[in-house]
């Protein structure tokens, strides 16, 4: 089967359009599906958005994920980190009145959710006239989201949007065109803009079950506030079983900053995590290993995972805090 | 499921021992499953290969994919052409003696097989000292290789490894140890090779069948002499079918050059390609439609292609051709 098939082009079109709906997302911005994560948009953006330009770019570090994020400018110019959450060990994000952007900045640069950590911010940073620029890779579609206050969101796919292999952008053509004459051609957004997603063959099997999981969320759930609505449930029943045996479990994140998305805490008492993994495996309870830069249990969220898989975890974190107390 | 469980390292372990058993890669080269196809490839190989350096990249152009590859040197350095296969109209390809390359060329760049054209090299080019690097995409695993010959070989997947969305990258470690110190993190081999292909998310449904496709050649098919034995007679089939109708068809590609990967050819009488394609539809016989570029008919035969399937289509053939004599 050819990727130019009208089968394929079709799918394409489905995912899109299905995107363009869930978010709301206003003609003047390009839907793109390329390849190569939000690690190859690390490199990208830079490439097209401050190459040859006598400008800093600005970015926010709040966390591992985001950190990865301006060494890569740095190949292409200058770089200002405006807000270092690594000296806190990232437990906290930024308030807005802590971000004072220059106004001459080539664009700013942070990440809606830290995955690692379980940060996530609560609004949108005021970026003024600098271009804003959002990696939303952990969180995109997992609730509403005002577009407009964007120049360039992205997101890899596999946490909330299908298996990976596909990188969502979504582009606002003005700051596509501001990019250098001469990138390589797979490297420049334009390219992708004029060929609609198939200059060269794209992940389409990625593509597909992507346009699946979005036609889920617009027929079958209903939209993403009805998703935010679960999401929100699903947060607040895992938190409060933390909070409620506060003797037992450390959440990771700072209240204010919790993520929606991933939920990281350790056991006050170390020499219970054996016991703790061991025993959720044996109730069917998998992957909680926290991420090895800060150890201890993580949970992640995404809108795959349903409510009642909460109530299966909330129930075991219960039951475990009751007999390790 | 993480991209890091035991289980998907296995995947991938299982993918490199397959191929290396297929193909008996020396310990010398690296096995890395990448993503962004081959037009990354045509970016990646210059920003390592010829950036900052005062050397010209050597290029070969026999077909409209060959073709794409020049420019994207042409950003970051100096590129020469050897042979340029245009003005012809790509149905011919270089022979040896017509290859003099400059012994201090960065590298000499070729596609060993023209997807479009349907043509093929029946030998590898003698580079001398100079690293050969080489696009297989369509033509990789059908046929036994000397890997020693070469410094890089790529594919795509999507045509005889697996689905689209992993791109097979297989280097000698002297040539990827000889980059520039300072490139953007993915577009490094040396990234890829030190964090053994899970430097980011890979395409892992891609590599999955990947996996089970070189499983099914190492021990359904019996490895890559029998896959050879059927390539042959599949074309041997068709190109049989189209020169015994002589008055019907036309091959594109000189008679030496021939790809057993790829056969285009025209009708020789324009009027009749409407209901040559119709025909072919109502005899289940789809997407025998030549590339834009050069119009007419295209049958491809790769692997995934059985003796069967080319049996139809030559019986096909010769009812066309016995209808519209």
């Amino acid at each position: 089967m050819s990727h130019r098939s009208d089968w394929f082009r079709s799918v394409l079109d489905e995912a899109e359009s299905n995107i363009r709906k869930l978010l709301k997302i206003p003609d003047a911005y390009h839907v793109l599906f390329l390849q190569g994560g939000s690690s190859l948009q690390f490199s990208m953006i830079p490439m097209n958005f401050l190459r040859g330009r006598k400008l800093e770019a600005t970015y926010l570090k709040t966390g591992y994920w985001s950190a990865k994020a301006p060494p890569e400018a740095g190949f292409e110019g200058a770089v200002k980190i405006l807000w270092d959450g690594a000296e806190g060990g990232y437990r906290n994000l930024p308030e807005q009145y802590e971000l004072q952007i220059a106004p001459d900045s080539a664009y700013l640069h942070y990440v809606s959710n830290e995955t690692v950590e379980g940060l996530e911010f609560q609004y949108i940073p005021e970026s003024k006239n600098v271009p804003l620029i959002c990696d939303m890779s952990s969180n995109l579609l997992s609730q509403p989201l005002d577009v407009e206050k964007f120049d360039l969101i992205y997101a890899h796919a596999q946490k909330n949007l299908g298996p990976a292999g596909v990188t969502l952008v979504i582009i606002k053509d003005e700051l596509a065109q501001s990019a250098p004459e001469k990138l390589p051609t797979l490297m420049d957004y334009r390219t992708h803009i004029k060929a609609k997603s198939i200059y060269n063959t794209p992940p389409v099997f990625s593509i597909y079950t992507l346009m699946l999981v979005t036609r889920w969320l617009l027929h079958e759930v209903g939209g993403l506030e009805k998703m935010h609505e679960i999401n929100i449930r699903k947060a607040q029943n895992l938190y409060e079983a933390l909070d409620s045996n506060s003797g037992v479990y450390q959440p990771y994140a700072s209240p204010a900053c919790r993520s929606k998305m991933n939920c990281a805490f350790h056991l006050k008492d170390e020499q219970f995590y054996e016991v703790f993994f061991a025993e959720a495996r044996d109730h069917n309870i998998m992957g909680l290993e926290g991420h090895r830069s800060i150890g201890g249990i993580r949970a992640s969220l995404y809108n795959a995972v349903t409510e009642n898989d909460v109530d299966c975890l909330t129930a075991y974190l219960q039951y475990f805090a009751q007999k390790s107390h």
